[in-house]
């Protein structure tokens, strides 16, 4: 059976979800099942354009031009990219958090079409309960 | 055997106590066994009153309140009404941390009832070596 | 088989990196494996004087000076006392990511001594899929 990591993304900032997506894709290029739960905060990088819109976080905002130059320089992907790779590896799996959307009042129009699913807490946690690898990012 | 999650709080602020308290009771609901261990700003958590005073973390402390009355709308529990019912489903530990109350100088008496035990890193690491899940929130 | 623990230490601030090390010198003297993954913010904890010059995030961070006086007093050891700790144990290894490495521009030499290898995210993924809890600190 494919070995299977899970993640719960509750951070919206660069810094944050650049390891998510680096994890995700490195660990779908080794087979791994990959689940990633998008909450709170996190539910921001799956409304259309909030990956492009990510930033730094506290007063480190000022600077994400100057990092977004610098991952480029170093050959990285930037988030979008990285998130077209990870689906087009077929076994990464993206859910937005059902609670989150009604607290933050998002709705499913307003997400990107690379989600895969809008799941609560306990659907997750099942998922994450047969996983090797569980995250809180 | 029961599953197991096991949970570092470290956070203190409301937005991530938020995902420690549904997890926890979304797990207890599935007969998940549940250890949370406050330490650092998590620990202030475990204080009389800490629940019910926990903010959004930096500039966003601002926008405490209307995030608290977003979540009444959305018909989530508060926080201090969700550790109510983790405790009523009898599986969820709730730890603090003994290094932790040395250093910020709080004292027993200072602690809410339903603090389970006063332990250790070792302590909760040895629980969290045998758990199905693990963070560190 | 010895029990296995990977952290990835993406944060560079004393309240986060303290928790990795104690849980590290926890594990180790429990014969536990330990694997520290040190990426993002959390390189700069490996540059020589890093770990010496890390403070509280934020606006906390003008009380850096209070809380290692508070740690002193409960006679906690100062991060680099737990570092040497860690690495005499013999059973605890250090990684810096090679990314970030790149991404922050720091050359090998600028690194402490402790460093056991710059790894990628595949490497340290391969290692943290075999152990029994995985942590993002």
């Amino acid at each position: 059976m494919a070995k299977r990591m899970a993640i719960i993304v509750h951070s919206g900032t660069l810094d944050r979800l650049y390891p998510v997506f680096m994890l995700a894709t490195a660990a779908g290029a080794m087979d791994v099942e990959v689940h990633l739960f998008f909450t709170f905060w996190g539910l921001e990088a799956l409304k259309k354009g909030g990956l492009e819109s990510a930033r730094l976080p506290g007063v480190m905002r000022l600077g994400t031009g100057m990092m977004k130059a610098r991952i480029k320089e170093a050959k990285v992907l930037s988030l979008p990219e990285l998130l077209r790779m990870s689906k087009e590896m077929g076994n990464v799996n993206v859910y937005a958090c059902s609670t989150t959307m009604e607290l933050m009042k998002v709705k499913e129009e307003e997400l990107i079409p690379e989600v895969d699913d809008i799941v609560g807490a306990a659907v997750f946690l099942d998922i994450a309960l047969d996983a090797d690898i569980q995250l809180f990012i």
